[in-house]
C-alpha cells in the first residue's frame, strides 16, 4: 500500500457478469478481469479475490467505485445503504455491496446504479461531454435506464427504473410479458430473456426480419417517448447486449420513436435528425466498467472537498 | 414608481384563464384578477391593462413572474425565449409572452411552466417545503405536470410534458382519446374535454358512479406509475379542475397506483400509506397563481445575484 497510488478500482456488478476494473479512466485501465455473475456470496468473494490481488500488485486504490444491477438502496444514512434490495434476481435479495467492499478496503466508495455509472462514464469521457442533460439506456437482461440531470444522476424517494414503466402496446402484441412484478412493462416485454420468450429462441439467434423486433423496436420507442417527454434527454445513448449485437434495431427505434412523437417536441435536438439524438454510447461496451471507475473518482473528489489539504493558494 | 417597492407581480397564463396577482407571497396577496384566455392579442392587451393599472396604483412592480400553458421556449438566449410554441390551443402558436412583458415593464421576468410554477409555489410555501424532490400534476383543459428535482424545475431540450406520454390502456376503454398530436396520450384520455367526450357532458356533471371515472383514474394511475419509476418524487401533488372537484378520484387513483406498482419500489414514502404520497395542493387553487409569484421572485434574487449591490459584509 503506498498513500501517491493514484488508481482507482470500480466494479460493475451486473445480472450476468461483473467486471472489476483498474485504473484513472479510458486511457490508463491497468486491468480489467471478468467474472460471471452466479450465487451470490461466492461471486461477492470472487470480486474481493480479484480486489485483494491487484490491492497485492498495485498498493490500495484511492477509491472504489460500484455500479450495480438494482434496485438498490441509495439514501446516505439508511442502514441498508449500498445494498441490492428488491430485486428479481433470485438470491440477491438485501445483499450488501458497498458497505462490505468499502470495510473491507478502507476506502471512500461511490454507489450507483450501473445505468446511471455508465451515463456518468459517458458524460465525463465519452460522447456525452458537452452535455448537462442526457441518458443512457441498456437492453440487455434487464432494461435499465441510467438519467442525468443537470450533471448527476436523479435520485428522489428512489433511483430511476425506467425499465418498469408500463408502455401503450402495439396493435397486435398480445405477448404476456415475462416481469414477474409488472407483466407486460418495458422490460417485460423487450429485454434478453422477453425476446427469448417471445421467439422461443435466444435474441442473438433471431434475424433481423424476425417478426418479434417489429414489437421490441415499438415498445424502446415507446421507452424513449416518455423519456423525451420527462426529464428531455438531449441525447440519447441505447447499450447494452441486444442493442450493440441487433444494429438493425437503431433505425427501427428512431422512426417509430418519430411516428410517435408526431412533431410535438419543437427541439434542434430532433429536428438536426433523430440519427444524431439516438446513438450508441461512445465508450462501447466498456461504459459499464468505466462507469464504476467515475463513481470511484467521485467518491475520491467528494473526500478531498469534505477534508482538503492546504494549498499553496489558500495557505 | 418607487425605488422601494417591494411588490412582485405574476401571470399565470392558463389554457382557459389567466389570473394576475400582486404581493410577495401567500400571506401579503394585494390583488388578484381573473381573465378569460381568448383571442390572443386581445388576452396579452388585457393582462397589460391589469398590471398598468396596478403600476398606476402601487408602482412598478420589482420583478414580473409568468407561469403558462405550454409548450413553451425557456432556452436562455434563443430568439423565440420566453414564446408559447407549437401548442394545440387554437391561435396561440408562436406568441411572445416573456419578452413582451419584460420590454414593457423594464422589470427582470422569470417564466416557466405553469405547473412548474404551480409546484415551485407548494415547494416554498405549500405542502412541499420540506422537499428537494416532488411533482404537481393538474387535471384541467390540459394535463401537465410540474416535475421538481433537486429544488428546480427540469429543463433537458425542452421541459417535461408528461401529459403527452401513451400509457397501457385500461382493458376495456376502446376511447380512442383526442390529442390532435397523439390520440390517446393521457391528456388525450383523461383531461376535461377528453372525459366530455367520453361522457357527452362535461365531466362537472357526472356523478362518482360513472363509469368514465373508472377509465380516467387508471390513466392517471398509469401516469403516476412513471413518474414514481422516474425522477421518484417524494411526494406527488394532484391539482387543476377535475381533481379539485372531483375528489372521490383520488382514493381510486391511489389504489390502482399501488396495485400498478405491485410492491416493486420500497420507499418509506410509498410504505407509510399512499394517502400521504398522493395528496391535494397545500396551497389550493393559489398554487398556480401564487407559482407565478415566486418566478418573480427567482427572477429578483437572480438579478440580485447578478449585480450585487456593496453590503456591509463585503465592504
Amino acid at each position: 500500500m503506498t498513500a501517491t497510488n493514484k488508481l482507482l478500482a470500480g466494479v460493475e456488478l451486473g445480472g450476468t457478469k461483473c467486471v472489476c476494473i483498474l485504473g484513472t479512466g479510458p486511457d490508463d485501465v491497468r486491468a480489467v478481469e471478468r467474472l460471471p455473475t452466479g450465487e451470490r456470496e461466492e461471486t461477492m468473494r470472487q470480486i474481493e479475490a480479484v480486489l485483494d490481488r491487484w490491492r497485492a500488485q498495485h498498493g490500495a486504490p484511492r477509491a472504489l467505485g460500484i455500479a450495480s444491477f438494482g434496485p438498490v438502496d441509495m439514501r446516505v444514512g439508511s442502514p441498508t445503504y449500498g445494498y441490492i434490495t428488491s430485486t428479481t434476481k433470485a438470491g440477491w435479495r438485501n445483499t450488501d455491496i458497498a458497505q462490505r467492499l468499502g470495510r473491507r478496503f478502507g476506502a471512500p466508495v461511490g454507489f450507483d446504479t450501473d445505468v446511471n455509472g455508465a451515463a456518468l462514464a459517458e458524460g465525463r469521457w465519452g460522447a456525452a461531454s458537452n452535455l448537462d442533460d442526457f441518458a443512457y439506456v441498456t437492453v440487455g437482461t434487464g432494461i435499465g435506464v441510467g438519467l442525468i440531470v443537470r450533471g448527476k444522476s436523479i435520485f428522489g424517494m428512489n433511483h430511476t427504473e425506467l425499465g418498469h414503466i408500463r408502455v401503450a402496446r402495439k396493435p397486435g402484441d398480445s405477448f404476456p410479458g415475462i416481469c414477474p412484478f409488472h407483466g407486460d412493462c418495458i422490460e417485460g416485454l423487450a429485454s434478453g430473456p422477453a425476446i427469448e420468450a417471445r421467439a422461443g429462441r435466444p435474441a442473438s439467434q433471431l434475424p433481423p426480419e424476425h417478426p418479434a423486433w417489429e414489437f421490441v423496436a415499438h415498445g424502446i420507442a415507446q421507452l424513449l417517448h416518455t423519456m423525451v417527454l420527462t426529464t428531455a434527454p438531449s441525447r440519447i445513448f441505447l447499450g447494452g447486449g441486444v442493442l450493440s449485437a441487433q444494429t438493425h434495431l437503431f433505425g427501427r427505434i428512431q422512426q417509430e420513436l418519430k411516428r410517435s412523437l408526431n412533431r410535438y417536441v419543437e427541439a434542434p435536438e430532433l429536428e438536426q435528425g433523430i440519427e444524431q439524438f439516438i446513438v450508441p454510447p461512445g465508450l462501447g461496451t466498456m461504459a459499464g466498467p468505466l462507469g464504476a471507475l467515475a463513481l470511484a473518482a467521485d467518491a475520491e473528489a467528494a473526500r478531498a472537498i469534505a477534508s482538503p489539504l492546504p494549498t499553496a493558494a489558500s495557505r
